[in-house]
């Protein structure tokens, strides 16, 4: 099963929690077990796993994001966002999650994000659901 | 289906576009719908996804990762390509892109690239195409 | 096949080889062919694939991480850690490896390694062992 989720962003640089989205997305699947798979269709965006307990840890990766890729470097790409593609490559464009009895496996303190690096935008996320092969 | 691709770098650092070479061995499949997994069996190569429209955003990345993790930096290792180590695990050595309709699901603007980062090499590229679950 | 392997870490950073750990689970679940996925459930660890020949490049990747992301760098989270989140996002919590004949398809130089950014610890890492689809 393959959902095309969409995710509606507030600023340049933002982090968004779509676990909620990828859990709804398994249970739609009605499967038991399996594979996530999540795919950002975008080069200026990016999707991780990390902390969701305190707000402050996302603000801290964008912070550092920011303060060692800054938007003007020497650049030439002439639309002025050639930082926000350096770090779609860093953090990655997909990210796999497990599940077990329709929930997903994450760690206690784990989330998805969806990393926007160009916004404000409308953005996709492609969801796969797979059972266990 | 598993085939291993070569790719000949022509440059210590370089971004090659290997779409087509992926979409080729999707199409050798046959398969209508799936996953493809793409691996690079090297320590200090990479694949990663980002624009190909303008080729200044490549030349950007690269000129980005060059900038901030250059050649010499007070490494110990014996080889001289640290960095090139160091840059393969921020890219990554993997990546998985989605395919139906016998098409990669690739974003409008999104390109598969495997990075060198110390060439110039014969390289290789083990790609496998699985069908949905 | 999951199972859920522990990794006891020894140091604040520390990349721990993993490989022997992760052949033993498919050695463990009697599969001819398929992929492995490993799941790092912490949000200040990370896995990663690089050279297994010498010591120095494991010690030359971690050196630059810490010299790029020191432990204090303006961040507001109270644990003080954020340096270990922003490490995490960037190599990445999950690596897929492919295996044939029973044996993991890594390049000659390559190997597994948890990444440990905020330890010591007891810190678990999740594999599943898929055959082909």
């Amino acid at each position: 099963m393959t959902r095309t989720l969409t995710v509606s962003t507030k600023a340049r640089e933002q982090m968004v929690d779509v676990t909620r989205l990828v859990q709804d997305a398994v249970d739609e699947s009605g499967l038991d077990a399996g594979l996530v798979f999540c795919f950002v269709p975008h080069t200026t965006a990016a999707i991780t796993i990390n902390e969701n307990a305190d707000p402050d840890v996302t603000r801290d990766i964008l912070h550092k994001l920011n303060k060692e890729i800054p938007r003007e470097d020497g650049y030439h790409h002439s639309e002025g966002n050639s930082d926000a593609h350096v770090k779609s490559s860093l953090i990655g464009v997909s990210q796999q999650v497990m599940f077990e009895n329709g929930r997903l496996l994450l760690g206690r303190w784990q989330a998805l994000y969806f990393c926007e690096f160009d916004g404000p935008r409308r953005r996709q996320l492609i969801v796969r659901v797979q059972s266990l092969a």
